[in-house]
């Protein structure tokens, strides 16, 4: 049943009302960037998308993404108005409120935080593709700033979305014409946006942000367009509707004052009584889309040689025959991570993001709100490229999402510092919460594919280049936060603590050590976050100290996880890279930047 | 003198020959990569670029950039043979070889290394505009893949070449068709990316990059174009000159094997006996651009609040005023780091990024390889958007890059997580030889400005929102690798070690705990990275344990690196944010995520 026009546009009022009297009580945020898409909002909310107030689960209906994440009030004033949520607005922005400053899944509709500008789209577009893998109706809209529309992952989504067909995503962009510190790159000027989305192969049309019925319009058009995603660009005013905002410099992130200057802004906004009763809308049901437990059937002999990455790859060729709710994205080195062997087992629920890791890692994060375990794969040292995405991750709370960086140390070789991952354990146990897988061989690599699909939130698998042998059984378990023991006897003096590429080192150590009549106790950390302290407590009281080796900067990843972990109960040396790194042969660099076999006995001679 | 284009093709052989000859002799790289491009390196090296192959400084010259790294051969070749360099090619990745897989500065002419796409044209794009700040005349041109084109960042560049109007900028990318693990996304159709050129603010043209005639009239249209920069839309063949490699898909990456199939390859490319002296083109001297030891004056009073982002802006102010040679870059929040401080002082040395964080940092490197001090502030979680760029900065080892970090911490309040810098500690500790700085009042913050201006390569200073009170004289150095033991007795029993916002809460703690009667030993820890080993140590042997505070993640931030640091000489609490946060006012989330002085008082009490 539609709307009238008249009463969307007291709806915008009344959601302007709301968004000035929230952040005037919290006394911060940013009513003005809410003001602009009032009418936006209205439309959307209450003519537009197809959902059921009573559902935030998004199956068979339409979704939302406020990109603009600081236009949070305006989210949490619709869901009310539309009786979404039950929540005071009042109490926004208090600890003791699900309605933070920016949108988090504390509120059930918010599929992904947001916040961080330029991550909104790049989340739709993957929600938009898992829907065209399942063959679901509901279509996704996003909403964006003019200001965001400077960051690069806004067109890396755009070419994604494109590339893959994404009929059933629309991205509206609030061209207010003012950012934080001033006026946008491209003020009210439409073309360039217009522009862009059309040489990214979009279908593009501008509109009167503010006319209730072009908005309508447009947004028709875009539900009728086929075979590519819809951009409107949307002319605005920051403020509007209050003449001593709107339009106007200097009121970003600012709210009206309580008393006085609020009761003038809420009267320039008039009548704003009025109700929309949004009835349930959804598509006919789907199928749900099928699902299994994950599991993978390594089989390897001992002693036989194969990366890591090798075997990330079976592990994944397996999920991709028997996990239907397994999806993966690649950076355009599928052939080098070995994610390649997913697609040609399921080219369906594949995505080539190409070189653009933001929304590679960002449309997998999408793409786990539609229920999938995504993995997203590239070179390690190139999800440095998606640090802000997978931060950001964190406080979407995804149920999955699987990162696996492979090519990790300067035991790659000969290509050099570039390609060489030397700060990515510490990038990722920098996030609260995530998991940091480490395999050794090619049993541990694919349990731990295994452990990672049945893991809640962030994990990441990191792998390596080089063949290593085979010292696991096929059917050893690699839980979450454990570690293995791989020699110990009664009186070992010291400790080696090593994962990947290094553990053949410090097994090599072992024996050298041992000949010298000095027992050493090797672990293998293949979880470095959670780490496995009883363990390793244990080592600080039966041994003389501890030596880790990393492939990795001496900074920030297992030395420092183990240091922190038995927290003083001994002596800790940390071996890891400390110069800037060159191109060579792999034995060669392990030797010259010191976590070779030699450097490890020559600093467990100096604990012993 | 212009060179005929019958030498100019057949020097682009010649160059073929070379990037086959050391690639095979290597064992591997990317000579089908360099291939596409040698019509390309050939005109621009020997004919279109005014540069002395006895001066790498680019002073008054034109300057290269190679985007796209793995065609680092193609670079030596042309370096080589236009009398650059004399290293012998055929040591190509050997690790006594300047010569490595990828682009990096131990080749003096590399002026930022390259090797993770999409990086190349931020750097350019910032010699460019420092180019226009000093009104010197040579221009910067850059090299591009198709397949790296998918990156946001060179979206960003774009926008930021257009914006700034550096006409002096030209971009070529090479359309070889075919990335790393299949085609590119648009193959070997030029119209998305010369529209995205136009729609970015660019002149763009197609040309045929295997016609020399036809790359030198187009490099002569770039040069000619005022107002904007100016990009080329080259169509090349992969692999080019040689049968069984050109434009055959499974040769990414991959040497050509020594003996009968090199020398197949090579008959192919029929007589490439040629030398074109390079004879040394300059542009008029001009005058070098002025500069000054970086100073500040702090003048505070002791008790006086102020927020270190405040202090932060004061001293580029003064910098500014004093300091010709620095610059300033904001990513639209200037008004909230208070790099709009520079701005109003110095105008034409502050570029806008808008919010684009990846051309930021790159820009902000590329100007520093023209004598710059760059200064790039945004909020500190924002730089986790740019991890990669700073990542290859290390790469690059700029004489000086500033980072600067604002909003750090829990601390920010209601804005909530998404604007919470939590890890930023632990990806710039995760750096090799990167500086990481944390001021706790306005001198320090003051103070650790000049310190950072005076320190060689990467520096990042972390700044808060809330104001603290000052606790330093103003006279106060604060040398890098450094501490401030603001309280201590000769019967201490425990240490805390504090920085930024949790340093006033230690303070508190301190008196806490001296009511009970125990005395505490204060730490200031205001430089991370390097760390001040000899007062961590001394505090460990003279108290029986330490207790680390900080706004940041409990892993790979201050309780990390203390603990490495000590290396197990004493015990170790760390406290640091180890949930999830949410918006609300800062103390209250101080004391939620214990980090105030009670959980201080606790952690102590425990080790006592």
């Amino acid at each position: 049943m539609p709307v009238d026009d008249a009463t969307l546009s007291k709806m915008a009022q009344r959601l302007r009302r709301d968004c000035l009297e929230s952040t005037s009580e919290a006394g911060s945020g940013h009513p003005t960037s809410c003001m602009s898409a009032a009418e936006l909002a209205s439309v959307l909310f209450f003519e537009e998308m197809r959902f059921d107030p009573r559902d935030p689960s998004g199956r068979d209906q339409d979704v939302f993404v406020l990109s603009k994440g600081h236009a949070a009030p305006l989210l949490w004033a619709a869901l009310k108005e539309a009786g979404g949520i039950d929540d005071d607005l009042l109490t926004l922005r208090r600890f003791d409120s699900r309605l933070e400053g920016h949108p988090t899944p504390r509120v059930p509709w918010v599929r992904v935080a947001t916040g961080s500008l330029g991550q909104g789209l790049c989340a739709a577009a993957g929600m938009a593709w898992a829907r065209k893998v399942d063959r679901s109706e509901g279509r996704v809209y996003v909403l964006l700033g003019d200001g965001e529309a400077a960051e690069g992952s806004v067109w890396e989504a755009a070419e994604f979305a494109s590339f893959h067909g994404l009929d059933n995503l629309c991205a509206i962009v609030d061209v207010n014409r003012l950012g934080q510190s001033g006026p946008t790159m491209y003020q009210h000027d439409l073309e360039p946006y217009l522009s862009r989305f059309r040489g990214f192969g979009w279908e593009a049309a501008a509109v009167d942000g503010h006319d209730v019925k072009a908005v309508k319009d447009v947004l028709a058009r875009s539900r009728a367009t086929k075979g590519r995603p819809f951009g409107i660009v949307a002319r605005t005013l920051k403020g509007k509707g209050v003449s001593f905002l709107e339009n106007k410099d200097g009121w970003h992130g600012k709210a009206v004052k309580k008393g006085e200057e609020l009761g003038k802004a809420l009267a320039e906004l008039g009548d704003t009584s009025v109700a929309i009763k949004v009835e349930p809308r959804r598509y006919p049901p789907s199928r749900p889309p099928a699902s299994a437990e994950p599991r993978v059937e390594p089989a390897y002999k001992p002693g036989q040689e194969a990366a890591t990455r090798e075997a990330y790859g079976a592990a994944l060729a397996t999920l991709a025959r028997t996990c239907p709710q397994a999806v993966a994205l690649d950076g355009d080195v599928k052939n080098s991570t070995f994610s390649e062997k997913f697609k040609e087992a399921a080219p369906e629920r594949f995505a080539e993001a190409y070189i653009a890791e933001q929304v590679m890692v960002g449309a997998a994060l999408g793409a786990s709100t539609e229920g999938k375990i995504p993995f997203a794969s590239t070179f390690a040292c190139f999800l440095s490229r998606a640090y802000d995405f997978i931060r950001m991750a964190v406080y979407s709370k995804p149920s999955h999402l699987v990162l696996c960086g492979s090519h990790a140390g300067v035991s790659i070789g000969e290509d050099g510092p570039s390609q060489m991952a030397l700060e990515d354990l510490a990038m990722m146990r920098g996030l609260i919460g995530a998991t940091v897988l480490y395999p050794s061989d090619a049993v541990s690599a694919e349990r731990l594919v295994e452990t990672a699909a049945r893991t809640p939130g962030i994990v990441y698998i990191r792998t390596s280049r080089p063949k290593t042998k085979v010292i696991y059984d096929n059917a050893e378990a690699f839980p979450v936060g454990g570690s293995k023991t791989l020699r110990s006897s009664a009186h070992d003096r010291v400790t080696i603590v090593a994962a990947g590429v290094t553990l053949a080192e410090a097994l090599k150590a072992h024996e050298v050590l041992g000949k010298d009549g000095i027992a050493a106790r090797v672990i293998d950390l293949y979880s470095v976050k959670p780490i496995d302290e009883a363990a390793l407590r244990k080592a600080a009281e039966e041994t003389r100290g501890i030596v880790t080796v990393e492939d990795h900067c001496a900074s920030g990843g297992i030395g420092d996880a183990v240091a922190s972990a038995v927290a003083g109960r001994t002596r800790v040396e940390i071996l890891g890279v400390r110069d800037v790194p060159r191109s060579g042969k792999p034995d060669e660099l392990l030797k010259a930047y010191g976590i070779s076999a030699e450097a490890i006995v020559a600093a467990a001679r100096r604990l012993v």
